[in-house]
């Protein structure tokens, strides 16, 4: 049985009938895996961030769909209804993610087809096909991200320095996360690679996350502010840059967490390749350019006090908080999904894959 | 008189016979101004940074060594001791201060000067004569930032846009600063510049000195994260990038503070022009290229633990931390200097303006 350093970072578990969420806001400081027993405990760790990273915060509602509704029905029409009430409420702990109603939606579907097919002779097997459905998604997803990995690995070499910004790890998905997959899967053959990590401003998910489950998982992390970048590049240390992706649009300009596209001026100047790890489900062909993306602001409060002792910057003064910026196509090497690698130009090679072509 | 807001943010003092420091320290929590009385006072607070910044500090020491020497010796004899032991001991608060020695050993020589000369009569003689120097040492730097302002002015027009990288302002100089000093004289003519700071990782300048000392003089002042550079230049709100330097060699490469390469290739990218104001003092010409400057490292925690309530890393974990890096001649735009402005090649042109050739 697989059982290793990086499962242990698991963000979902489930584990002798038991659901354990890691409690991701409480890192770096601190491992807490939370018990989930009731609907309000997932609602509350999905709003307050506790689990975190689309793919993760779908397998976490579909386990807790499963696992809260257990036990608390008298017979199918009741589970039924209890099933359907619990999945409208996990959605409204973060409207906006899409993988999370995506995953709740997915589960009442089986269920639905399950109960027209004639299939559930009990609320036992409902709820044995509901927690089945989950483990499907997780095992879908470390699929998804193993698949990414190995394609990302093939364009790494053993021993390469690499530069990533922000957070796309294991923490953030089922398992292997997306741009870190690579990096996990070569840490378990035996590549050696040399990892710097963004700390990424304002919110430090460098900092927080990924210096932290690299270290946890055995790899030889560097810790850098965002501005190191440049001269770590300069000093000869980074071979290659690795970095997710919140959306794509059609002609493959990214948007990524803020601090991306400077990242990707650099490694182009440098002569570094920037490669960009982008699941599929967050290729949107109907959008045209990086122009066609809402940049969402957020609170100033993140830059001028979040973290702090004693004001760091002076009370009120004007900020500006762009949550991601999109890196033009033009500065990113490859695109590499879980359907395989996509190159310049990209209107051609991401339809390509969303049509299921590999490279 | 001279008396607005600018001169209120002055980081050396003298009214009413006392001396007064600037605590930036506080910044931007509290603006509060320690009376130095005492020649330790003076050694805390150099020691300390709560005076920072090497004009500021050689302001400093001047003016400390003047006031705390006065009225404490019977003849002049007593006094010249007094006045060397005073300064040796001010010199070790700092040791890698040039400017700190530089004035000490400039208000040493001037009173050896004129007691050679036989032109101190008394005690109350030498008192005065340092005292008028150490107010000559403070004109003469609001001179060279405000020729460097001249200067930088003639590259900028009203309603620009300027981003601008740690804090090169007037608390680091006796006024003006030497980057923010065309901001600062745009501002007294009604120039009406946007500026963006940006923070400044680890030790947050930008942040907590150069948005609080443009906010506290009315400059329209933006504070972003450092890794916000590329979007706010995407964005078409930067005309211009002014930045500091620590030390520039021969060819024109030049040190400052960390990221500040980075925002230089950022610039180059965008098509922006990238501006570097030197002081003379600080053009190296016995040193042929950036690689000759050694890169100053620093401790793990300031980027690991300071500043924090809770930890914002993994204890322990590996870090890079640079005090400055070196940005290449090929991406300045002109160099800024009190004597004028060079343009590549800069060889030659740095050449000139140490022979004392302006533009």
């Amino acid at each position: 049985m697989e059982r290793n350093e990086l499962f242990d970072l698991a963000p979902v578990r489930y584990e002798d009938g038991a659901l354990l969420f890691l409690d991701q806001t409480a890192l770096p400081g601190a491992e807490i895996y939370e018990k989930m027993e009731t609907a309000e405990d997932v609602w509350d760790a999905i709003r307050k961030l506790k689990v975190r990273g689309a793919p993760a915060i779908g397998v976490g509602a579909a386990y807790g769909l499963a696992v809260v509704t257990r036990g608390k029905a008298e017979d199918l029409a009741g589970y039924e209804a209890l099933l359907r009430n619990t999945g409208e409420y996990l959605i409204t702990s973060r409207p906006t993610a899409v993988n999370l109603a995506w995953a709740v939606r997915r589960m009442l579907r089986v269920f639905g087809e399950a109960k027209a097919a004639g299939s559930l002779g009990s609320v036992a097997d409902a709820e044995a096909l509901m927690l089945a459905e989950a483990e499907k998604i997780r095992l879908e997803d470390v699929a998804a991200c193993k698949a990414m990995g190995e394609y990302g690995l093939s364009l790494l070499e053993p021993g390469m320095g690499i530069l990533t910004h922000c957070n796309a790890g294991t923490i953030a998905t089922a398992k292997y996360g997306t741009c870190l997959a690579p990096i996990y899967l070569g840490q378990e053959r035996g590549y050696g690679f040399r990892v710097f990590a963004d700390e990424t401003r304002p919110l430090l998910q460098g900092a927080r996350l990924t210096s932290w489950e690299l270290s946890r998982a055995g790899v030889d992390v560097t810790l850098i502010c965002d501005n190191m970048a440049s001269i770590v590049m300069k000093n000869g240390w980074i071979d290659a840059v690795v970095v997710g992706c919140d959306r794509m649009a059609r002609n493959g300009d990214g948007a990524n967490k803020i601090g991306t596209s400077g990242v990707a001026i650099l490694a182009k100047e440098y002569g570094i390749p920037f490669y960009m790890y982008v699941p599929t489900s967050t290729i949107d062909l109907d959008t045209p350019t990086g122009d066609d993306i809402h940049i969402e602001l957020r609170d100033g409060d993140e830059i001028r006090t979040m973290w702090y002792e004693k004001p760091m910057a002076p009370e009120g003064v004007k900020t500006y908080n762009p949550s991601f910026d999109v890196t033009p196509a033009k500065y990113i090497t490859a695109v590499i999904t879980e359907k395989g690698i996509a190159r310049p130009p990209y209107t051609e090679s991401l339809a390509a894959i969303m049509k299921g072509g590999a490279e």
